[in-house]
């Protein structure tokens, strides 16, 4: 998908909302267990509920891969549900030396039709271009993540007085473009959003965190917004369980609607 | 495993090295193409001629996910068939949230049951302690890697004056013991090698990048042995893809007991 096509949904659907499909067999409604594959089941239900709000989904490849074989299918039957409308990002946080980090592109973007993945910048420039090379796909790096261990690494200043994550953000842009790379930053820190947008003003932002991680959807629009949208913003949990019962779709739906309709007024 | 049993392997076997399965079906011997499982039988085929010389066995999980459903099922049986005595590492370069890491750790120690995991380190403590909590598995944490990236960020220099991966070694050391932490460290930088072993002299250090990356064995070991050895040295495509002849197995093993023989002398 490109990123034309992008901002076009996200104005049709005046909503920048991406629906995280962290989908746990052990959380997942007690009647769906009946199903062939409840995992399969589950999302096909949470996506055609949720599709009129979202503009993209990010099945969080973990939750599959535990399930050995069994996962993958699930995962496989997932992407391939998926409409071809939606921006799909397989949340995998790979990276590797280039020929490995080909393979995992081969996996995810031939083997599977994920739109984009989501990369670990540690390894460097060749654990990242071989997955730029792959026309109309995305790589999704980790910049400044919404989680405690943030202040391990990322958060460290280098000698030349930068933070590590804006390091990592101001070489990483050189690989690729606004068309082809977006960079995570959590939503649980709006002044760290500010500084990022200085130095990449253009680039779309995928901005776990909200829901329940605790983010503020408002502080976020304010330092986050470009001309052309420029976020994402992912919500899993707060709305694939929002309710554990046989309503679970509806309320998920109606969890998705009301932080679309937020979406819209900071769209205007 | 523990790292006594490891130890142990090392000393019956005179041999600290690792085969890397990166197991490509483009580039397996042709009349292999004809079995029901191409990449299980060259794997197979492979640990049977090696098993004497190594003491640990390390599929590349990109290679087997960028087949999909099929590549998962030749992964799992890989890791059935290699034995309980040797050390079993899932090069997955993984690492995410708590949640998500505990879900990764479910995949490749439950549900496959490898010794260990190659983990990035980008994310902090979080996306590593839940690797942790799993009795005698070991997670093998991204320090100072082999490739041409190596450049952009983990030798970056701190404002405290350390390059960034000596203190992803140092605080990432307290998150566990040398009896479930080992680190990767490329045997293309030997000076390196000694500065970590200043930090951590206990740890065992996985080294990738002796061979087709061109490092030197010697240099390696004069800088990394410590008294329970403390070394795993990798080689992939150096033994795996010696010949792409119907004599492929016994090559590879013939430049396995190459290496083994080396490493007999520097153990003494």
């Amino acid at each position: 998908m490109t990123r034309a096509e992008l901002f076009e949904q996200i104005q049709k659907k005046q909503s920048f909302l991406c629906v995280g499909l962290d989908t746990d067999i052990q959380k997942i409604p007690m009647h769906l267990l009946n199903e062939e594959d409840p995992i399969f089941a589950f999302n096909k239900a949470i996506i055609d509920a949720t599709l009129p709000y979202a503009v993209a989904y990010k099945p969080n490849i973990a939750f599959y891969e535990a399930h050995g074989l069994k996962g993958w299918a699930s995962l496989k039957k997932t992407i391939d549900y998926l409409p071809k409308e939606v921006f799909t990002i397989a949340d995998a946080k790979r990276g590797d030396i280039g020929n490995t980090s080909g393979m995992y592109a081969r996996a995810f973007f031939e083997e599977m039709s994920f739109d984009s993945i989501t990369v670990a910048p540690y390894m460097g420039i060749d654990s990242v271009t071989p997955f730029l090379e792959f026309k109309n796909k995305w790589v999704i790096l980790l910049a400044a993540t919404s989680n405690p261990g943030f202040a391990n690494f990322q958060s460290l200043t280098l000698a030349n007085g930068k933070p590590l994550f804006e390091q990592v953000i101001q070489t990483s842009a050189q690989w690729g473009t606004a068309d082809n790379m977006m960079y995570v930053v959590g939503a649980t820190r709006p002044e760290t959003l500010r500084e990022i947008r200085q130095v990449i003003p253009d680039h779309f932002l995928l901005i776990p965190g909200v829901g329940a991680q605790g983010g503020d959807l408002k502080a976020v629009c304010d330092a986050g917004l470009n001309a052309q949208c420029g976020l994402l913003i992912n919500s899993s949990r707060a709305i694939i369980y929002a309710s554990s019962g046989a309503d679970f779709a509806e309320v998920a739906a109606r969890e998705a609607q009301k932080i679309q309709q937020e979406m819209a007024g900071f769209l205007k």
